[in-house]
């Protein structure tokens, strides 16, 4: 953990996407340091969270949601996890309330169909969980405007230049407080449960080395009550668009063909492929730089191989095929692969109409106050509040 | 009320102290206002705060906490009225955690001891009811920050010039995001509550009319829900140092006489009166630019006149007075008027040893709970959280 630990430590200035989490990190990370972190102690808690941005693609799902699952089954019944869908910071760009609604409702059944058991992991929304805006603010009155000012994710979000000043004109005119301060509230998250480690990507590791700051700056002032968290690096695993191999796949991308949703049936996956770019060489070879759209489905080939093969040996155990009988196989894999997790994602929306993914929730979300309510009440006493 | 409301909509730069009301505003509309407002309508709210920072003076008394109890007093019964303790405002500037507990259980005694009815009236710690700050956080995602960088009370704190931009190096190293987005919370205060009419002091108008604005950027995106508030500007009572009479009374003058608390007792009324500033002319006259100090000592007697004469009508029946005399005049006249606030204050602290206290402020969170409860309901549905 520790060289990890020491790793992130630098923040980064890379973009980040919508998601708490992020799909973007190194794969030489990938088993060791989850597995380390589960269960080097009795007493760890685990936190992270998803924005609730409709169904999932295989990006969001092989970037941090399969991560989830993993730490789920290799963590001790003593460590605590959760896993929250944040819809209070869905709302920092606008939304439609119809929508987010219905998409918060389909990411408890998104964690449930990878896998998460819900009497294991606490699934819930985080507005259910008052305490995540309480600290939110206590941890405001002493987080420093010039540090947020230096974040990079408002930036991304309104599309400004990594430079940018949040009082400049250019700024001034979008920014709402609420997309500035979002660090702190996502600090307020993982603190308020005493999460010991958070499994983030890469560009997100800025925030939790906020969250951290935030975690100085309190116990500075209050004594030492709050737990500093450390981070959990997602494995890396690059997923590109299939339309434009040189992007990451993307749920705001105007082509929907150019993803496939964790939903997709057998059909739609088939039909994504097929139509999915290639080149005029009709055989297959694992060649990043002059072959950029086939080694992509490779690489996607690679996450989902059952004898974990890189792209490199799958690209010779294909070399002989024509590209639309691979696409055929890439096409079967990922298929076979989803095909439990599509299935039951409709058993858990359709089971009484939603009330079984409302009554999840339910108990989540007491769960989670419980946790949330016992950090309060520590760091209430510490402030004299 | 529409000629008070529309005076207000100016947003004003002076100024303002560390109460959520304040002391300052124009003398004419004292009585007017506050019946008028309480009055017309079945289904008012009123809200207001008061920040827990020790034993109020005269000043907050004459400029806010009087004007509660006649709020209180000259209501209709179905008007709803509701008095914070701000806690959560006091920590946006460092605070001792074990005289701020002391001085919010000091607060709810003050409200009870100058004539608050725990029956009619709502008397709770603002961190007793989480809704506050999760509204303040629903607010932020459509709070503008070039609004409130423009907003003054984050430069008077941190005495900063009143062009003062919150990323500038002077500010930047000592600005916290809390104290940057205190008006947010304050407006989440009052809309939480639908408060109709919020009695300040005309130096917090400026945040009134933010609390407005949040209410117009919440509307236009979600449908209108939230109510947005009137101001019921405090009379206006200028009320002056002891020692220094150019300057206002106020709680940080480092000499502890420049001040009368409302807990002072008769004896430390009179020594504090003895030893208040005057000049070398031994009568009293009412001659604010020659005579500054005496004029103060009328203004203040004034206050308290039962027959609610003026200043320059007391100046006049007092003229052939020694200054001795005059002084004696006006501490026994302030001490005969605290004496049964003081009493009541000792004696509601004293009972069950702060249990007393306690339990009232428990019952008022109980109900600001409930009053914040309905708002979040309507709000959480509008946004689709």
């Amino acid at each position: 953990m520790l060289a990890a630990c020491k790793r992130v430590r630098n923040p980064l200035t890379a973009k980040v996407p919508s998601l708490f989490f992020c799909s973007v990190g190194r794969q030489s990370d990938r088993r060791s340091l989850a597995t380390e972190a589960a269960n080097q102690s009795t007493d760890h808690v685990i936190f992270s969270g998803i924005q609730p941005t409709g169904v999932p693609h295989l990006g969001n799902y092989l970037g941090a949601l399969q991560q989830w699952v993993k730490l789920q089954e290799s963590s001790s019944t003593a460590t605590r996890l959760l896993y929250s869908i944040v819809d209070l910071h869905a709302i920092t760009i606008p939304q439609d309330p119809r929508l987010l609604k219905q998409w918060k409702r389909e990411g408890i059944a998104t964690l449930l169909a990878i896998g998460l058991d819900p009497e294991r992991s606490i699934l819930f929304y985080q507005s259910s969980v008052p305490a995540h805006s309480e600290l939110m603010w206590i941890l405001s009155t002493t987080a420093s405007m010039g540090y947020l000012s230096r974040m990079t994710q408002w930036k991304s979000k309104l599309s400004l230049p990594e430079d940018a000043s949040p009082l400049e004109e250019s700024s001034k005119s979008k920014l709402k407080l609420g997309l500035f301060s979002y660090p702190v509230l996502q600090a307020a998250d993982i603190l308020v449960h005493r999460a010991t480690h958070v499994p983030v990507g890469e560009d997100q590791s800025q925030h939790l080395e906020f969250s951290r700051e935030c975690v100085t700056n309190f116990n500075h002032a209050y004594g030492p009550r709050l737990v500093s968290p450390k981070t959990i690096l997602s494995p890396a695993k690059r997923v590109m668009s299939l339309q434009e191999p040189h992007l990451k796949m993307s749920k705001s991308h105007s082509d929907p063909r150019s993803r496939i949703l964790i939903t997709d049936s057998a059909k739609e996956i088939h039909q994504k492929l097929k139509t999915a770019l290639t080149d005029s060489i009709n055989s297959v070879s694992y060649d990043p730089d002059n072959r950029p759209a086939v080694s992509n489905l490779l690489q996607l080939l690679s996450h989902f191989d059952a004898q974990g093969r890189s792209p490199e040996e799958l690209g010779k155990v294909h070399a002989n095929l024509g590209l639309g009988a691979f696409k055929k196989i890439v096409a079967d894999t990922i298929s076979d692969h989803l095909d439990p997790i599509r299935k039951r994602w409709h058993e858990v929306m359709q089971e009484g109409n939603g009330a079984y993914v409302d009554h999840v929730e339910r108990i989540g979300a007491k769960k989670a106050r419980d946790s949330a309510d016992a950090t309060m009440a520590i760091v209430r006493e510490a402030v004299g509040l």
